[in-house]
């Protein structure tokens, strides 16, 4: 693939990319966090990084507070590190050297979106004593990402930070999200596989939980399976598949684990293989992503769009604006209609 | 206030709006219809139910998922319905006869923001058994509202549908969210009043999910307070508020509810009273109305902004630029910068 942007690149990017392409982990940090605070040239670093992508598998995995997500991750994390590299293209990858460590294992990049709060001063989640557990290995980086705010956009900083890591050579990508939210729909729909973790004993309102996210899953897992109720999960699950078709031919298989004991990892990783499989047996690969895109593009054409709005609109003058609309002294709709209209006579 | 549109109103929407302001329940539920879902007109019938709004306090209740909101919420409407209106401001909107049922009683209309499901086909919860114990109460209007899709804006439509239940002269409207994702906070802070829900034994995650919520409280409720642990959660919500500061002066109480045999509900009335008197008493009503119009008006002009950036590509060009993206011959980044780029040129 050509290196499209490389001869106007000017030379500091070069080699910025170039170190983070060797693996170096602090070029890697700066990468991401330009791009996820959308600090000054993210966009020039995402179109760089951009060529270098497409190497690596994203697996998204969502599912309730306290389903055990992130025991899981660290499950799959340690048992892909012992794995050998089975993709040719990661090979190929390596060979241009662009892979972070020497060894011939998967290596992981753990993406962990993680609620935020005024009161706790960032990312909650993001110090958990696993991050420690796995320093000493450079094959495994751990980022966490704040919540963004009402101007949304987490999906979409989140695919962009596992572009950052796809370019940087990262076999495997696992993306995790606190919460069944629509946020946290968005965020692991972009990824190729998404799993979603079930725990027996929720409460009152698992149904109305489970409902927002079967349609996304491509595997299902009861974690904590040793508790009451496990078959009952599993039984409900069954049901709403016999009301669903997917068009891809593909049955989304229920592996139950207990992650705090390791118990069904391997059997998980075994099921992630074979939706693999299945993926690429009936050439489905390309179109995965290609829908993949398609969200993802309108979204970054909301976000473009909204930057645009924003040139239009100062600060001071939303709040001015918002002063009159709050005293019925201006009407909104008239208003943004106004706005909005304005942007197309400029040139 | 002036009827600022009437003058070029077409006489379906003049008559359909009349309809709506006496308290037809059909012309109410088109009217929501057509906002929520962006039904041809919804623009142009929200310019003209503008005028008749500010009227009504809106209450944004959220949980985590079983925290039992929509139990407190059936009690809230109950006892509201048992009470005389003493707002001036409404008996003058019922003067002009706007009003949807001629009871001294304060009307009431509940938005219940419910996570859907091609499985189950729509929203789930929208067919509850309360909304059957109130159908014959004209005074509770109830409507469940779907999640969105990834161009979000549920937000923004739960404000735009209760702008219109606001115009039909209900004098309270309580918004519940199922969920304490980012989405679920976003809905309730365009709230007058938010009420954030805590039970007691949440589980291993329940610092995480209280954290993201925490600081758009004005009231705490700690439903199923008979459960063990209440003291627990009131204690952790009282070491994250030592820590915080609001700008209003305003402490956020914390009321214990069981709401399943109706304790408590008088007092969390109570709370909601004292915290209006409050916003009375330190002339906060119009800052914090303008706050939240401040957020509104970002959102509508994204949308706006997203309906500009769809007409620049349609449906078949955005699969065909994903395809291309995802076959690697097209770079997303210069492609959004293009398509905007476009935007200014034509006029």
């Amino acid at each position: 693939m050509a290196l499209l942007y490389t001869g106007s690149l000017n030379r500091d990017l070069q080699a910025w990319i170039s170190s983070l392409r060797t693996g170096d982990a602090r070029a890697l940090a700066r990468a991401i966090s330009t791009v996820e605070n959308r600090a000054p040239g993210w966009s020039d670093l995402l179109k760089a990084l951009f060529p270098y992508t497409g190497h690596a598998r994203v697996i998204g995995l969502t599912g309730s507070p306290g389903a055990g997500k992130s025991t899981l991750v660290d499950q799959l994390a340690r048992l892909y590190r012992r794995t050998k590299n089975p993709h040719s293209v990661s090979q190929d990858a390596r060979d241009k050297g662009g892979a972070p460590d020497s060894h011939e294992s998967v290596t992981v990049g753990i993406i962990a979106v993680d609620p935020t709060s005024p009161y706790t001063g960032g990312a909650i989640l993001g110090d958990r004593i696993r991050m420690q557990d796995h320093f000493s290995d450079p094959g495994i980086y751990i980022r966490s990402m704040a919540t963004r705010g009402s101007l949304g956009g987490l999906a979409r900083a989140t695919a962009d930070v596992a572009t950052v890591l796809d370019a940087s050579g990262r076999d495997l990508i696992m993306i995790e999200t606190v919460g069944v939210g629509q946020d946290e729909i968005d965020v692991v729909r972009l990824a190729d596989i998404t799993i979603v973790i079930l725990v027996p004993g929720m409460g009152d309102d698992v149904q109305s939980i489970k409902a927002g996210i079967m349609e996304i899953a491509d595997i299902f897992v009861i974690n904590k399976s040793d508790r009451e109720g496990a078959e009952r999960v599993e039984r409900e699950i069954r049901a709403l598949q016999s009301l669903a078709t997917r068009n891809d031919r593909w049955t989304p298989p229920i592996i139950k684990t207990v992650a705090s004991e390791g118990k069904g990892t391997a059997e998980l990783a075994a099921a992630i293989a074979q939706y693999e499989a299945h993926l690429l047996k009936e050439n489905l690969v390309l179109r995965h992503k290609a829908h993949n895109w398609e969200q993802r593009l309108v979204e970054m054409l909301r976000d473009a769009m909204l930057d645009k709005a924003h040139q239009q609109l100062s600060d001071g003058n939303v709040a001015r604006y918002a002063a009159e609309v709050a005293e019925h002294k201006r009407d909104p709709y008239a208003l943004v209609e106004e706005i909005v209209g304005k942007l197309d006579k400029k040139t």
